[in-house]
């Protein structure tokens, strides 16, 4: 896996039950996945290292979208196999690329444009009216890459994110949901029951499970990652974000990795996501997706200002009865996610509260206790 | 921990999870635990490597049974923290001592002597009738340090488990139980519901989950393992196996660490009883023991008479839905455990066939296919 980040960690937790090694390729010796996966130190931009990685291990794989599609593109021209594939990289690490695409399938997108340049982005604001999305193509994540750009940003816009600019109409919608796909290179394909995703400056905060929309709308989300996943001729796992307006369905953004929003597979589905892109990319059976459980849900411990480690609240979060405790190894910084808890129960009330109280334990430097159950 | 087996592994992966590290001493640099932690490669027997490894760590807690007690015991004199701690450890390590601490404690065990010598063994034989049972004190595992001795025997059974032996009457039980125990520093205690264990060639092959026995029996398997914690001062978990006749107990074994008769608990259970270990030694909040499926299953995955690697048989057992696979990344050994397949449904039978047939097919090496589901 090229990048040792908390996926890549918990995505070796997975491949070690199974019996299979996990290597990561990271610049830095003691990254997230350090603890849990021989760690090949090396720059992911580095070509020859990438090949000599490649070249090692059965398939090469990806926790980030920090490398360029060409990149990626010539490791399989060198004889180095690589999941997702190119086409699908292509995708999910480039969101011109992706938009066009999507939008080329028939799949419902918001109004977009790609654009070079601030006059581009006003053009396409006074037509689609203030403010605009305006997302960097390549590099960004949980929020970094994404303006909304009001008249007079935009040249600030374009220093921020160019030179290629998806620039696209705010939508006003209703919630957010995100649905997983995992497809093997043979062809099968499975979904996990979609999600109720809540952003908060643009990182995911909280995961709801199951999705609060009806069946209808949950079951649209699936195909459309269904066709999406055909589409890209995908190996692996692939997270979908999309926006509910009424009953209408908009993909927000995608992701060829495991991903935050399914981050509760791990306790709440038969096979988490993590086992089910290792099972994919070796081209092993997929493995059941069902939930194990009425209600599940996911809220991340995020950095605060003050750099305290969550560590130090372990003790008062696992008081909290039910709360699965997942803790990355990460120096703390602000903003940055160290962990998440996720709980199950019978209701998603029910499981949104123990997810949260264990939470706030770890995320506050001085927690009171009296949120414990 | 000291020693770097596959319940290192396992116990390392649900360290890591909860952001602590964990280090492993074993001599083998490629112990099972080394995919999932830092080796320390040193010998278990060596004090000075044992104080050095103590003093790095905030405690230290074993995975086998093969360090003297009198060396577990230096190391608290030297400042190293060690849990389960000594007075459980002496009566983990050393079967002379816990027959005979049972005992003392009033609970119930077979009808047995500590003996030194052939002698010894004879008399008991000719008392309490033919076979005995015959134990090394310290030393065995799986199978390996128990002898059923006929008369003429002594002097074989003396020469393969001397100096000091348990001989035991053999008890005609009606069927086995297994029952875990985790006790952390400050006291709290919670027991594990029991489950029946079939051993085959005197290692755990499988477990299922409810035990098959009425509900006051599994109660005093739970009583009598908490009576067993709090006098042992346990700080870990602790397994208890136990013989059912009729409705009474008799305790067999005893392993203060965690234990192939709980590995079920990591699907099984909300908190597996590898983490439930890492809190209770670091005197961390107890995690719920409870269920989460109406039934559980577990079978070895056991290395076969030709040493063929079950790896090779990972996509047949994956095809089995349902079946949670473990592979222990060991080098394939005749009668050596490799692996274990779990396995949850709504009754035994159900999860037992499904556990049954996934290890089947990576258990054979030409495993045909019929039997899948």
């Amino acid at each position: 896996m090229v990048g040792g980040g908390q996926l890549a960690r918990m995505t070796a937790a997975a491949a070690t039950r199974l019996g299979v090694s996990l290597s990561v390729l990271d610049p830095d010796p003691d990254c997230p996945a350090s603890s849990s996966a021989l760690v090949i130190v090396a720059d992911p931009l580095d070509l020859d290292a990438l090949v000599e990685f490649g070249r090692s291990v059965d398939v090469v794989t990806f926790d980030h979208e920090g490398v360029p599609v060409e990149l990626v593109e010539t490791l399989g021209t060198r004889g180095v196999a690589v999941a997702p594939g190119p086409a699908a990289c292509r995708l999910a690490f480039d969101k011109a690329v992706a938009r066009t695409a999507l939008a080329g399938l028939g799949l419902p997108v918001p109004p977009f444009e790609i654009v070079p340049d601030a006059a581009g982005i006003e053009a396409f604001g006074r037509l689609n009216g203030w403010p605009v999305v305006a997302k960097a193509a390549r590099g960004g994540y949980d929020g970094r890459g994404v303006m909304f750009v009001e008249p007079g940003g935009e040249d600030d816009a374009v220093s921020q994110l160019g030179p290629t600019i998806v620039v696209e109409q705010r939508v006003d919608f209703d919630q957010e949901l995100a649905v997983m796909v995992a497809r093997r290179a043979s062809g099968d394909i499975v979904t996990y029951p979609p999600v109720s995703t809540v952003q908060r400056d643009g990182m995911c905060a909280e995961v709801t499970c199951p999705a609060a929309v009806p069946t209808h709308v949950a079951q649209s989300a699936e195909r459309l990652a269904r066709q999406l996943a055909e589409a890209a001729g995908l190996v692996g796992v692939m997270a979908i974000e999309l926006f509910v307006v009424g009953d209408s369905l908009l993909v927000n953004e995608m992701a060829v990795r495991p991903h935050n929003t399914a981050h509760h597979t791990i306790e709440a589905c038969v096979t988490s996501q993590f086992e089910q892109h290792v099972r994919a990319i070796l081209d092993l059976p997929l493995g059941s997706t069902a939930l194990r459980t009425p209600a599940a849900a996911m809220h991340n411990v995020v950095g605060s200002t003050d750099d305290h480690d969550p560590t130090n609240q372990l003790a008062e979060a696992l008081e909290v009865a039910g709360a699965h405790v997942h803790l990355y190894g990460k120096r703390p910084r602000p903003g940055r996610k160290l962990g998440h808890v996720t709980a199950l129960a019978d209701s998603v009330d029910e499981a949104r509260a123990i997810a949260r109280a264990a939470a706030h334990q770890l995320n506050q430097p001085n927690a009171t206790t009296g949120e414990r159950r």
